[in-house]
Protein backbone atom coordinates (compact mmCIF):
# COMPACT_ATOMS: atom_id res chain seq x y z
CA UNK A 1 0.00 0.00 0.00
CA UNK A 2 1.42 3.33 -0.37
CA UNK A 3 1.69 6.12 2.12
CA UNK A 4 -0.32 9.01 2.35
CA UNK A 5 3.06 10.89 1.27
CA UNK A 6 3.83 8.77 -1.56
CA UNK A 7 -0.01 9.60 -2.46
CA UNK A 8 1.03 13.72 -2.14
CA UNK A 9 3.68 13.28 -4.25
CA UNK A 10 1.60 11.51 -7.38
CA UNK A 11 -1.38 13.96 -7.08
CA UNK A 12 1.38 17.25 -7.05
CA UNK A 13 3.35 16.02 -9.83
CA UNK A 14 -0.06 15.34 -11.80
CA UNK A 15 -0.99 19.13 -11.08
CA UNK A 16 2.59 20.51 -12.08
CA UNK A 17 1.81 18.19 -15.43
CA UNK A 18 -1.22 19.31 -15.73
CA UNK A 19 -1.00 23.27 -15.24
CA UNK A 20 2.12 22.46 -18.01
CA UNK A 21 -0.16 21.47 -20.81
CA UNK A 22 -3.04 24.19 -19.49
CA UNK A 23 -0.44 27.05 -19.69
CA UNK A 24 1.48 25.74 -23.22
CA UNK A 25 -2.38 25.91 -24.75
CA UNK A 26 -3.66 28.88 -23.66
CA UNK A 27 -0.29 30.58 -24.45
CA UNK A 28 -0.44 28.51 -28.07
CA UNK A 29 -3.92 30.08 -28.34
CA UNK A 30 -2.58 33.94 -27.72
CA UNK A 31 0.36 33.16 -30.36
CA UNK A 32 -2.55 32.14 -32.64
CA UNK A 33 -4.78 35.19 -32.09
CA UNK A 34 -1.98 37.70 -32.78
CA UNK A 35 0.09 35.85 -35.39
CA UNK A 36 -1.06 37.15 -38.96
CA UNK A 37 0.85 34.30 -41.00
CA UNK A 38 -1.68 31.02 -41.10
CA UNK A 39 0.54 28.80 -39.27
CA UNK A 40 1.71 30.26 -35.61
CA UNK A 41 4.55 29.12 -33.59
CA UNK A 42 3.87 26.36 -31.25
CA UNK A 43 5.42 24.64 -27.98
CA UNK A 44 8.03 22.02 -28.65
CA UNK A 45 8.58 19.45 -26.01
CA UNK A 46 11.72 17.69 -25.11
CA UNK A 47 11.88 15.16 -22.27
CA UNK A 48 15.13 14.03 -20.22
CA UNK A 49 16.02 11.93 -17.64
CA UNK A 50 18.40 12.67 -15.09
CA UNK A 51 20.24 9.70 -15.02
CA UNK A 52 20.20 6.00 -16.80
CA UNK A 53 18.11 5.02 -13.27
CA UNK A 54 14.53 5.37 -14.25
CA UNK A 55 14.21 6.37 -10.16
CA UNK A 56 15.85 9.55 -10.65
CA UNK A 57 13.13 11.17 -12.72
CA UNK A 58 13.28 13.55 -15.29
CA UNK A 59 11.16 16.41 -16.76
CA UNK A 60 10.00 18.04 -19.91
CA UNK A 61 10.49 21.49 -20.80
CA UNK A 62 8.61 23.11 -23.45
CA UNK A 63 9.83 26.40 -25.88
CA UNK A 64 8.41 28.42 -27.87
CA UNK A 65 10.86 30.78 -29.26
CA UNK A 66 10.15 33.72 -31.87
CA UNK A 67 6.64 33.89 -31.52
CA UNK A 68 4.57 36.82 -32.69
CA UNK A 69 3.83 37.11 -28.53
CA UNK A 70 6.30 35.50 -27.00
CA UNK A 71 9.95 36.16 -28.10
CA UNK A 72 10.85 33.00 -25.71
CA UNK A 73 8.52 31.22 -23.66
CA UNK A 74 9.49 28.33 -21.46
CA UNK A 75 7.44 26.15 -19.35
CA UNK A 76 9.04 23.12 -17.24
CA UNK A 77 7.97 20.21 -15.64
CA UNK A 78 10.46 18.23 -13.56
CA UNK A 79 10.24 15.48 -10.86
CA UNK A 80 13.50 13.94 -9.51
CA UNK A 81 14.75 12.49 -6.86
CA UNK A 82 18.33 12.24 -5.74
CA UNK A 83 20.60 12.62 -2.98
CA UNK A 84 22.31 15.67 -1.38
CA UNK A 85 25.77 16.28 -1.72
CA UNK A 86 27.95 16.46 1.28
CA UNK A 87 28.57 20.17 1.31
CA UNK A 88 24.02 20.86 0.16
CA UNK A 89 23.05 18.98 3.66
CA UNK A 90 23.57 22.06 5.76
CA UNK A 91 22.01 24.26 3.50
CA UNK A 92 18.68 22.29 2.94
CA UNK A 93 15.90 22.03 5.20
CA UNK A 94 15.47 18.93 6.85
CA UNK A 95 18.38 17.29 4.59
CA UNK A 96 20.70 16.99 7.58
CA UNK A 97 19.05 14.22 8.71
CA UNK A 98 18.52 12.47 5.32
CA UNK A 99 20.51 13.44 2.44
CA UNK A 100 17.62 11.92 0.01
CA UNK A 101 15.63 14.36 -1.75
CA UNK A 102 12.33 14.35 -4.14
CA UNK A 103 11.14 17.48 -5.85
CA UNK A 104 8.34 18.17 -8.31
CA UNK A 105 7.16 21.33 -9.89
CA UNK A 106 6.39 24.07 -12.91
CA UNK A 107 8.49 26.60 -13.80
CA UNK A 108 7.48 29.70 -16.36
CA UNK A 109 9.62 32.00 -17.82
CA UNK A 110 8.31 34.69 -20.53
CA UNK A 111 9.98 37.07 -22.35
CA UNK A 112 7.87 39.05 -24.65
CA UNK A 113 8.12 40.50 -28.02
CA UNK A 114 6.41 43.71 -27.05
CA UNK A 115 8.72 45.86 -24.62
CA UNK A 116 5.85 47.02 -23.35
CA UNK A 117 4.63 44.18 -21.50
CA UNK A 118 6.22 42.73 -18.72
CA UNK A 119 8.49 39.16 -18.46
CA UNK A 120 6.93 37.21 -16.22
CA UNK A 121 8.40 34.32 -13.52
CA UNK A 122 6.23 31.67 -12.34
CA UNK A 123 7.03 28.79 -10.48
CA UNK A 124 5.51 26.03 -7.75
CA UNK A 125 7.11 22.97 -6.12
CA UNK A 126 6.77 20.15 -3.65
CA UNK A 127 9.86 19.37 -2.15
CA UNK A 128 10.92 16.31 0.50
CA UNK A 129 13.19 15.55 2.21
CA UNK A 130 13.03 14.16 5.57
CA UNK A 131 10.61 17.73 5.83
CA UNK A 132 8.28 18.19 3.12
CA UNK A 133 6.75 21.80 2.05
CA UNK A 134 5.83 23.93 -0.95
CA UNK A 135 7.30 26.68 -2.20
CA UNK A 136 6.86 29.14 -5.55
CA UNK A 137 5.96 32.73 -6.25
CA UNK A 138 5.22 34.67 -9.44
CA UNK A 139 6.75 38.31 -10.57
CA UNK A 140 6.58 40.55 -13.13
CA UNK A 141 9.45 42.48 -14.80
CA UNK A 142 8.57 45.45 -17.09
CA UNK A 143 10.67 47.70 -19.05
CA UNK A 144 8.22 50.34 -19.21
CA UNK A 145 6.60 51.45 -15.83
CA UNK A 146 2.87 50.95 -16.03
CA UNK A 147 1.23 51.74 -12.53
CA UNK A 148 -2.33 50.26 -13.51
CA UNK A 149 -0.79 47.20 -14.33
CA UNK A 150 1.50 46.94 -11.35
CA UNK A 151 -1.92 47.56 -9.75
CA UNK A 152 -3.74 44.89 -11.22
CA UNK A 153 -1.61 42.29 -11.57
CA UNK A 154 -1.04 42.49 -7.46
CA UNK A 155 -4.59 42.60 -6.70
CA UNK A 156 -5.37 39.40 -8.69
CA UNK A 157 -2.36 38.18 -6.38
CA UNK A 158 -3.81 39.50 -3.61
CA UNK A 159 -7.32 38.23 -4.13
CA UNK A 160 -5.96 34.81 -4.73
CA UNK A 161 -4.09 35.16 -1.60
CA UNK A 162 -6.87 36.39 0.68
CA UNK A 163 -9.16 33.29 0.37
CA UNK A 164 -6.37 31.69 2.64
CA UNK A 165 -5.36 33.82 5.00
CA UNK A 166 -4.99 37.70 4.95
CA UNK A 167 -1.68 37.35 6.16
CA UNK A 168 -0.14 35.35 2.78
CA UNK A 169 -0.36 38.79 0.78
CA UNK A 170 1.73 41.00 2.78
CA UNK A 171 4.14 38.22 4.17
CA UNK A 172 4.61 36.70 0.53
CA UNK A 173 4.89 40.48 -0.85
CA UNK A 174 7.54 41.08 1.24
CA UNK A 175 9.44 37.74 0.71
CA UNK A 176 9.31 38.30 -2.91
CA UNK A 177 10.68 41.90 -2.90
CA UNK A 178 13.51 41.00 -0.78
CA UNK A 179 14.43 37.68 -3.10
CA UNK A 180 14.32 39.18 -6.05
CA UNK A 181 16.49 42.05 -5.48
CA UNK A 182 20.14 42.67 -7.04
CA UNK A 183 22.35 43.99 -4.51
CA UNK A 184 24.91 45.00 -6.50
CA UNK A 185 22.68 47.66 -8.55
CA UNK A 186 20.72 48.01 -5.46
CA UNK A 187 17.59 47.52 -7.65
CA UNK A 188 14.57 45.58 -7.26
CA UNK A 189 14.03 42.77 -10.54
CA UNK A 190 11.08 44.01 -11.35
CA UNK A 191 7.65 45.38 -9.75
CA UNK A 192 7.26 41.80 -6.94
CA UNK A 193 4.89 39.57 -7.23
CA UNK A 194 4.58 37.25 -4.42
CA UNK A 195 7.55 34.68 -2.74
CA UNK A 196 6.83 31.73 -0.54
CA UNK A 197 9.16 28.90 0.80
CA UNK A 198 8.86 25.98 3.49
CA UNK A 199 4.98 26.17 2.82
CA UNK A 200 4.25 22.72 5.43
CA UNK A 201 1.06 23.57 7.80
CA UNK A 202 -2.05 21.88 6.14
CA UNK A 203 -1.24 20.24 3.55
CA UNK A 204 -4.69 20.07 2.00
CA UNK A 205 -4.75 23.69 2.00
CA UNK A 206 -1.02 24.09 1.21
CA UNK A 207 -1.83 22.21 -1.95
CA UNK A 208 -5.15 24.09 -2.77
CA UNK A 209 -3.29 27.42 -2.48
CA UNK A 210 -0.75 26.46 -4.73
CA UNK A 211 -3.26 25.48 -7.42
CA UNK A 212 -4.64 28.53 -7.29
CA UNK A 213 -1.31 30.55 -7.38
CA UNK A 214 -0.77 28.65 -10.99
CA UNK A 215 -3.92 29.53 -11.65
CA UNK A 216 -3.62 33.12 -10.58
CA UNK A 217 -0.43 33.16 -13.19
CA UNK A 218 -2.40 32.32 -16.01
CA UNK A 219 -5.23 34.56 -15.39
CA UNK A 220 -2.41 37.58 -14.81
CA UNK A 221 -0.51 36.31 -17.82
CA UNK A 222 -3.38 36.31 -20.23
CA UNK A 223 -5.43 39.66 -18.74
CA UNK A 224 -1.84 41.64 -19.10
CA UNK A 225 -0.81 40.54 -22.35
CA UNK A 226 -3.86 40.56 -24.50
CA UNK A 227 -4.55 43.98 -22.79
CA UNK A 228 -0.97 45.06 -24.94
CA UNK A 229 -0.11 42.56 -27.61
CA UNK A 230 -1.03 44.53 -30.29
CA UNK A 231 0.07 48.04 -28.87
CA UNK A 232 2.89 49.38 -30.78
CA UNK A 233 6.34 50.05 -29.64
CA UNK A 234 9.45 52.16 -30.56
CA UNK A 235 13.16 51.03 -31.39
CA UNK A 236 14.01 52.76 -28.62
CA UNK A 237 11.86 51.02 -26.25
CA UNK A 238 13.10 47.63 -27.64
CA UNK A 239 16.54 48.80 -27.11
CA UNK A 240 15.75 49.27 -23.74
CA UNK A 241 14.08 46.10 -23.08
CA UNK A 242 17.49 44.24 -23.93
CA UNK A 243 19.26 46.18 -21.01
CA UNK A 244 16.57 45.36 -19.05
CA UNK A 245 17.14 41.72 -19.84
CA UNK A 246 21.17 42.06 -18.96
CA UNK A 247 20.00 43.00 -15.45
CA UNK A 248 17.31 39.90 -15.43
CA UNK A 249 20.52 37.71 -16.80
CA UNK A 250 23.06 38.76 -13.89
CA UNK A 251 19.74 38.49 -11.31
CA UNK A 252 19.54 34.65 -12.60
CA UNK A 253 23.28 33.79 -12.78
CA UNK A 254 24.20 35.33 -10.05
CA UNK A 255 21.61 34.84 -6.93
CA UNK A 256 18.77 32.62 -8.22
CA UNK A 257 18.39 29.63 -6.01
CA UNK A 258 16.20 27.68 -8.48
CA UNK A 259 19.40 28.40 -11.11
CA UNK A 260 21.90 27.38 -8.40
CA UNK A 261 20.18 23.96 -6.91
CA UNK A 262 19.56 22.95 -11.34
CA UNK A 263 23.10 23.32 -11.95
CA UNK A 264 24.60 21.68 -8.82
CA UNK A 265 22.15 18.36 -8.84
CA UNK A 266 22.48 17.49 -12.38
CA UNK A 267 19.35 19.01 -13.48
CA UNK A 268 19.14 19.89 -17.72
CA UNK A 269 20.76 22.88 -18.52
CA UNK A 270 18.28 23.58 -21.10
CA UNK A 271 15.39 23.46 -18.94
CA UNK A 272 17.62 25.41 -15.99
CA UNK A 273 18.66 28.12 -18.34
CA UNK A 274 15.38 28.86 -20.28
CA UNK A 275 15.05 31.32 -18.10
CA UNK A 276 17.56 32.98 -19.99
CA UNK A 277 16.26 35.96 -22.11
CA UNK A 278 16.69 35.36 -26.19
CA UNK A 279 18.80 38.74 -26.20
CA UNK A 280 20.10 40.91 -23.87
CA UNK A 281 22.53 43.82 -23.42
CA UNK A 282 25.40 45.62 -21.31
CA UNK A 283 25.89 49.53 -21.61
CA UNK B 1 60.60 55.24 6.95
CA UNK B 2 58.54 53.43 4.23
CA UNK B 3 58.98 49.16 5.19
CA UNK B 4 60.00 47.28 1.57
CA UNK B 5 56.13 45.71 1.74
CA UNK B 6 55.08 49.59 1.64
CA UNK B 7 57.34 50.21 -1.31
CA UNK B 8 56.59 47.16 -2.96
CA UNK B 9 52.71 48.26 -3.27
CA UNK B 10 53.54 51.74 -4.40
CA UNK B 11 55.95 50.47 -7.41
CA UNK B 12 53.13 47.42 -8.55
CA UNK B 13 50.48 50.32 -8.38
CA UNK B 14 52.77 52.21 -10.61
CA UNK B 15 53.46 49.54 -12.85
CA UNK B 16 50.05 48.85 -13.34
CA UNK B 17 48.40 52.17 -13.85
CA UNK B 18 51.53 52.89 -16.29
CA UNK B 19 50.36 49.69 -18.62
CA UNK B 20 46.98 50.67 -18.44
CA UNK B 21 47.73 53.62 -20.43
CA UNK B 22 50.06 51.91 -22.73
CA UNK B 23 46.89 49.42 -23.38
CA UNK B 24 45.06 51.94 -23.82
CA UNK B 25 47.00 54.27 -26.30
CA UNK B 26 48.14 51.21 -27.92
CA UNK B 27 44.22 50.10 -28.54
CA UNK B 28 43.29 54.11 -30.08
CA UNK B 29 46.00 53.42 -32.26
CA UNK B 30 44.68 50.25 -33.43
CA UNK B 31 41.46 51.86 -34.04
CA UNK B 32 42.90 54.60 -35.62
CA UNK B 33 44.41 52.65 -38.20
CA UNK B 34 40.91 51.00 -38.88
CA UNK B 35 38.67 53.64 -38.35
CA UNK B 36 37.76 55.28 -41.90
CA UNK B 37 35.70 58.50 -40.13
CA UNK B 38 38.18 61.24 -39.23
CA UNK B 39 37.43 61.27 -35.75
CA UNK B 40 38.22 57.34 -34.49
CA UNK B 41 36.61 56.38 -30.95
CA UNK B 42 38.95 56.71 -27.81
CA UNK B 43 38.36 55.87 -24.31
CA UNK B 44 36.25 57.57 -21.59
CA UNK B 45 38.04 57.54 -17.92
CA UNK B 46 35.99 57.44 -15.18
CA UNK B 47 37.80 57.22 -11.27
CA UNK B 48 36.04 56.04 -8.82
CA UNK B 49 36.47 56.10 -4.67
CA UNK B 50 35.06 52.97 -2.73
CA UNK B 51 34.29 55.26 0.24
CA UNK B 52 34.28 58.57 1.66
CA UNK B 53 37.91 57.25 3.45
CA UNK B 54 40.75 58.21 0.72
CA UNK B 55 42.41 55.19 2.43
CA UNK B 56 39.91 52.65 0.64
CA UNK B 57 41.33 53.44 -2.51
CA UNK B 58 39.26 53.09 -5.92
CA UNK B 59 40.09 53.16 -9.22
CA UNK B 60 39.94 54.19 -12.79
CA UNK B 61 38.03 52.52 -15.47
CA UNK B 62 39.03 52.69 -19.11
CA UNK B 63 36.29 51.98 -21.73
CA UNK B 64 35.69 51.94 -25.13
CA UNK B 65 32.62 51.14 -27.09
CA UNK B 66 31.56 50.83 -30.52
CA UNK B 67 34.73 51.24 -32.10
CA UNK B 68 35.43 50.15 -35.53
CA UNK B 69 37.49 47.36 -34.29
CA UNK B 70 36.33 47.22 -30.79
CA UNK B 71 32.43 46.35 -29.96
CA UNK B 72 33.92 47.18 -26.39
CA UNK B 73 36.91 46.84 -24.52
CA UNK B 74 37.51 48.15 -20.95
CA UNK B 75 40.82 48.46 -18.88
CA UNK B 76 40.90 48.70 -15.45
CA UNK B 77 42.89 49.90 -12.97
CA UNK B 78 42.43 49.40 -9.14
CA UNK B 79 43.90 50.18 -5.40
CA UNK B 80 41.66 49.12 -2.69
CA UNK B 81 42.64 48.37 0.81
CA UNK B 82 39.69 47.21 3.84
CA UNK B 83 38.84 44.54 5.71
CA UNK B 84 37.50 40.89 4.81
CA UNK B 85 33.74 40.65 6.30
CA UNK B 86 34.42 37.56 8.44
CA UNK B 87 31.84 34.99 6.17
CA UNK B 88 35.24 35.50 3.27
CA UNK B 89 37.78 35.34 6.10
CA UNK B 90 38.21 31.77 5.65
CA UNK B 91 38.26 31.68 2.22
CA UNK B 92 41.25 34.17 1.58
CA UNK B 93 44.75 32.91 1.58
CA UNK B 94 46.28 34.95 5.26
CA UNK B 95 42.94 36.40 5.57
CA UNK B 96 42.41 34.06 9.17
CA UNK B 97 45.14 35.62 10.93
CA UNK B 98 44.38 39.36 9.91
CA UNK B 99 41.59 40.44 7.84
CA UNK B 100 42.46 43.42 6.58
CA UNK B 101 43.65 43.68 2.67
CA UNK B 102 45.16 45.77 0.19
CA UNK B 103 45.27 44.51 -3.59
CA UNK B 104 45.89 46.12 -6.57
CA UNK B 105 45.45 45.09 -9.93
CA UNK B 106 44.98 45.73 -13.52
CA UNK B 107 42.39 43.70 -15.86
CA UNK B 108 41.32 43.87 -19.51
CA UNK B 109 38.53 42.47 -21.28
CA UNK B 110 37.91 43.17 -25.09
CA UNK B 111 35.15 42.19 -27.36
CA UNK B 112 35.88 42.11 -30.90
CA UNK B 113 33.26 43.70 -33.47
CA UNK B 114 34.73 40.83 -36.21
CA UNK B 115 34.13 37.40 -34.50
CA UNK B 116 36.70 35.89 -36.18
CA UNK B 117 38.90 37.86 -33.49
CA UNK B 118 38.69 36.12 -30.43
CA UNK B 119 37.63 37.29 -26.87
CA UNK B 120 40.76 38.61 -25.00
CA UNK B 121 41.28 38.84 -21.28
CA UNK B 122 44.13 39.66 -19.36
CA UNK B 123 44.56 40.34 -15.77
CA UNK B 124 47.66 40.92 -13.23
CA UNK B 125 47.24 42.31 -9.30
CA UNK B 126 49.47 42.10 -6.30
CA UNK B 127 47.46 40.94 -2.94
CA UNK B 128 48.65 42.27 0.76
CA UNK B 129 47.00 40.04 3.73
CA UNK B 130 48.89 38.96 6.24
CA UNK B 131 50.92 37.16 3.18
CA UNK B 132 51.67 38.75 -0.04
CA UNK B 133 51.53 37.53 -3.63
CA UNK B 134 50.72 37.86 -7.21
CA UNK B 135 47.65 36.22 -9.40
CA UNK B 136 47.00 36.68 -13.01
CA UNK B 137 46.72 35.18 -16.66
CA UNK B 138 45.04 35.46 -20.09
CA UNK B 139 43.08 33.76 -22.12
CA UNK B 140 41.37 34.19 -25.57
CA UNK B 141 37.92 33.14 -26.71
CA UNK B 142 37.43 32.74 -29.63
CA UNK B 143 34.16 32.26 -31.83
CA UNK B 144 35.47 30.67 -34.85
CA UNK B 145 38.17 27.91 -34.45
CA UNK B 146 41.73 28.68 -35.62
CA UNK B 147 44.37 26.30 -35.08
CA UNK B 148 47.13 28.96 -36.35
CA UNK B 149 46.31 31.57 -33.78
CA UNK B 150 45.94 29.33 -31.21
CA UNK B 151 49.20 27.96 -31.69
CA UNK B 152 50.98 31.61 -31.85
CA UNK B 153 48.93 32.44 -29.02
CA UNK B 154 49.88 29.71 -26.60
CA UNK B 155 53.87 30.22 -27.94
CA UNK B 156 53.96 33.45 -27.18
CA UNK B 157 53.08 33.32 -23.34
CA UNK B 158 55.20 29.86 -23.23
CA UNK B 159 58.44 32.37 -24.35
CA UNK B 160 57.49 35.02 -21.79
CA UNK B 161 57.13 31.68 -19.01
CA UNK B 162 60.06 30.19 -20.30
CA UNK B 163 62.50 32.97 -19.74
CA UNK B 164 61.36 32.14 -16.01
CA UNK B 165 61.10 29.39 -15.41
CA UNK B 166 60.66 25.94 -17.81
CA UNK B 167 57.65 24.86 -15.02
CA UNK B 168 55.61 27.28 -15.35
CA UNK B 169 53.61 27.50 -18.76
CA UNK B 170 52.13 23.64 -18.37
CA UNK B 171 51.67 24.91 -15.06
CA UNK B 172 49.92 27.68 -15.40
CA UNK B 173 48.19 26.53 -18.77
CA UNK B 174 46.61 23.75 -17.07
CA UNK B 175 46.02 25.99 -14.01
CA UNK B 176 43.92 28.40 -16.82
CA UNK B 177 42.43 24.92 -18.35
CA UNK B 178 40.68 24.41 -15.26
CA UNK B 179 39.47 27.65 -14.32
CA UNK B 180 37.96 29.11 -17.38
CA UNK B 181 35.63 25.81 -17.01
CA UNK B 182 32.21 25.60 -17.45
CA UNK B 183 30.75 22.99 -15.89
CA UNK B 184 27.20 22.89 -16.31
CA UNK B 185 27.72 22.84 -20.30
CA UNK B 186 31.15 20.71 -20.06
CA UNK B 187 32.91 23.20 -22.26
CA UNK B 188 35.88 25.63 -21.74
CA UNK B 189 35.35 29.13 -21.99
CA UNK B 190 37.26 29.30 -25.20
CA UNK B 191 40.70 28.53 -26.01
CA UNK B 192 43.16 29.09 -22.60
CA UNK B 193 46.25 30.35 -21.90
CA UNK B 194 47.64 30.71 -18.63
CA UNK B 195 46.51 31.69 -14.97
CA UNK B 196 48.49 31.96 -11.59
CA UNK B 197 47.86 32.64 -7.73
CA UNK B 198 49.20 32.92 -4.97
CA UNK B 199 52.76 33.69 -6.49
CA UNK B 200 55.37 34.46 -4.12
CA UNK B 201 58.64 33.29 -4.26
CA UNK B 202 60.92 36.08 -5.13
CA UNK B 203 59.28 39.06 -5.05
CA UNK B 204 61.69 41.12 -7.49
CA UNK B 205 61.35 37.72 -10.14
CA UNK B 206 57.62 37.40 -9.45
CA UNK B 207 57.30 41.17 -10.21
CA UNK B 208 59.65 40.84 -13.30
CA UNK B 209 57.69 38.20 -14.53
CA UNK B 210 54.28 40.14 -14.19
CA UNK B 211 55.43 43.12 -16.06
CA UNK B 212 56.50 41.00 -18.93
CA UNK B 213 53.43 39.18 -18.56
CA UNK B 214 51.50 42.37 -19.42
CA UNK B 215 53.70 43.18 -22.05
CA UNK B 216 53.47 39.48 -23.84
CA UNK B 217 49.64 40.34 -23.53
CA UNK B 218 49.71 43.47 -25.12
CA UNK B 219 51.93 41.75 -27.84
CA UNK B 220 49.69 38.93 -28.59
CA UNK B 221 46.34 41.54 -28.44
CA UNK B 222 48.32 43.99 -31.39
CA UNK B 223 49.45 40.82 -33.71
CA UNK B 224 45.94 38.97 -33.18
CA UNK B 225 44.20 41.93 -33.87
CA UNK B 226 45.60 43.63 -36.65
CA UNK B 227 46.54 40.06 -38.67
CA UNK B 228 42.00 39.85 -39.09
CA UNK B 229 40.95 43.49 -38.34
CA UNK B 230 40.82 44.30 -42.40
CA UNK B 231 39.00 40.52 -42.96
CA UNK B 232 35.16 40.30 -43.70
CA UNK B 233 32.81 38.37 -41.48
CA UNK B 234 29.22 36.96 -42.93
CA UNK B 235 26.03 38.00 -40.21
CA UNK B 236 25.51 33.96 -39.75
CA UNK B 237 29.40 34.32 -37.81
CA UNK B 238 28.20 37.63 -36.11
CA UNK B 239 25.39 35.71 -34.74
CA UNK B 240 27.66 33.09 -33.56
CA UNK B 241 29.30 35.36 -31.76
CA UNK B 242 26.30 36.42 -29.66
CA UNK B 243 25.78 32.90 -28.90
CA UNK B 244 29.44 32.36 -27.79
CA UNK B 245 28.78 35.86 -25.30
CA UNK B 246 25.95 34.26 -23.72
CA UNK B 247 28.48 31.33 -22.20
CA UNK B 248 31.22 34.08 -21.38
CA UNK B 249 28.22 36.04 -19.52
CA UNK B 250 27.27 32.48 -18.32
CA UNK B 251 30.78 32.19 -17.05
CA UNK B 252 31.54 35.56 -15.59
CA UNK B 253 28.07 35.53 -13.43
CA UNK B 254 28.00 31.86 -12.58
CA UNK B 255 31.99 31.30 -11.48
CA UNK B 256 34.76 33.58 -11.76
CA UNK B 257 36.11 34.23 -8.36
CA UNK B 258 37.13 38.08 -9.37
CA UNK B 259 33.16 39.13 -9.96
CA UNK B 260 32.48 37.99 -6.95
CA UNK B 261 35.62 39.87 -5.48
CA UNK B 262 34.63 42.72 -6.07
CA UNK B 263 31.16 42.39 -5.97
CA UNK B 264 31.40 41.52 -2.34
CA UNK B 265 34.04 43.92 -1.42
CA UNK B 266 31.82 46.98 -2.70
CA UNK B 267 34.24 47.41 -5.98
CA UNK B 268 32.79 49.45 -8.66
CA UNK B 269 29.44 47.90 -10.62
CA UNK B 270 30.33 49.26 -13.87
CA UNK B 271 34.46 48.87 -13.68
CA UNK B 272 33.70 45.01 -12.44
CA UNK B 273 31.25 44.40 -14.99
CA UNK B 274 33.06 46.25 -18.28
CA UNK B 275 33.95 42.13 -18.67
CA UNK B 276 30.61 41.49 -19.86
CA UNK B 277 29.65 41.93 -23.65
CA UNK B 278 27.78 45.28 -25.25
CA UNK B 279 24.92 41.95 -26.27
CA UNK B 280 24.63 38.35 -26.18
CA UNK B 281 22.31 36.19 -27.29
CA UNK B 282 20.78 32.63 -25.82
CA UNK B 283 19.51 29.81 -27.94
Amino acid sequence: MRTKLEIRKIVTSDWFKFLQNQICEEFEQIEKGKSRSKKSKTFKKTSWKKSKNPMDGGGTYAILKNGAVFDSVGVNFSEVSGRFHKKFRSQIFGARENPNYWASGISVVAHMKNPKIPAMHFNTRFIVTSKNWFGGGMDATPTIKDLKEKKLFHKKIKITCDKYSKKYYPKYKKWCDEYFYLPHRRETRGIGGIFFDYKKNNWEKDFSFVRDVGLCFLDCAKTIITKKMNSKWSKKQKNQQFYKRGRYVEFNLLYDRGTKFGLNTGGNVNAILMSLPPAAKWK
